[in-house]
């Protein structure tokens, strides 16, 4: 019989399925292996559209998504769009916002830290001589990014910071973003 | 007086904005410094919002964008969430599809190449004992993302072939995510 105590579903997330989780891979961990996948169409000028619905996960392809989710990606007209939707970059700072908070979420459910607010604000500054090819002394990208996290919670601020730390060093995009990712692009013919 | 014609919009972008916005730059580079921004909010578990809107460019704040943009992230049920919305990986995987099209839409434009269809595909692979903290072997990220692209146009195969490796060259958020962007965090007392 399965039952859910209050002290189970902390900070929204089910620890007994969390430490299930882990248990379950530490037993078997081929079930670890994940695919994420997203599809792109290109509409018109700066706006191209994504869809993400099915990925590999726990040895098989997930199907609990009965629609895809549809992103639309533009610019400003500053940049030669007409704001159809974020731009890439901005794309780029919403998944590494929604990435720590996650794992700052998850890791505080794990170690019995209730939160009571969680907020973030990002920058990321460019110069565009880079990625407009003007100037090869910049880069294409943001040359730093700043994050800077509101939280609060039943814990004292030294352990709320702990837990941020420790989001940090298990983010899958934090790393992705501080540590780069080989990336192979292939055309088809 | 402005005219617009035919040629100068060439896969919906204005070319001759496209030549003017590099001349001022050229003439003024302190007009290449932008700072793009995103605030996020936790909801609830694996449930977190973006707003973005605001952004600094050209020597000012942008006010093209009456109302923000709104991004949901979420988790699957299988990482312990309801599906309420992308997960932060895939937003990456999107973020990088979008840079990469609008990059080679606007080199193809740069290069008067007539485009009639990008499509592209993108996979990350993980092993998630990273991410979870169970193995020290992988890394929390992807381990390498493949990109497929489907380019069709008015120019030959190899022509297309070079517009994907300069848009590569120049994709902004491709740099960040193949070479990494230092990024600091701090916590609000």
């Amino acid at each position: 019989m399965t039952t859910t105590t209050s002290e189970q579903i902390r900070n929204g997330v089910d620890t007994a399925q969390l430490f299930g989780t882990l248990d379950a891979i530490k037993a078997d961990p081929s079930l670890a292996t994940f695919r994420f996948r997203a599809r792109n169409r290109w509409v018109d000028g700066a706006h191209n559209r994504t869809t993400i619905q099915d990925f590999y996960a726990a040895g098989g392809e997930d199907i609990s998504r009965a629609e895809p989710f549809v992103l639309d990606a533009g610019e400003p007209p500053i940049l030669l769009g007409t704001n159809q939707g974020p731009n890439p970059a901005e794309y780029l700072l919403h998944a590494l916002a929604a990435c720590l908070t996650t794992s700052l979420v998850y890791v505080a459910a794990a170690r019995g830290v209730h939160l009571s607010e969680v907020e973030s604000t990002l920058e990321g500054e460019m110069d565009v001589q880079g990625a407009l090819g003007l100037s090869d002394d910049y880069r294409n990208g943001f040359e730093r990014i700043r994050v800077g996290f509101r939280v609060r919670g039943d814990a004292p601020e030294e352990k709320l910071r702990e837990i941020v730390a420790r989001a940090q060093r298990r983010s899958a995009v934090f790393d992705m973003v501080t540590n780069g990712v080989p990336v192979e692009v292939e055309v088809e013919s």
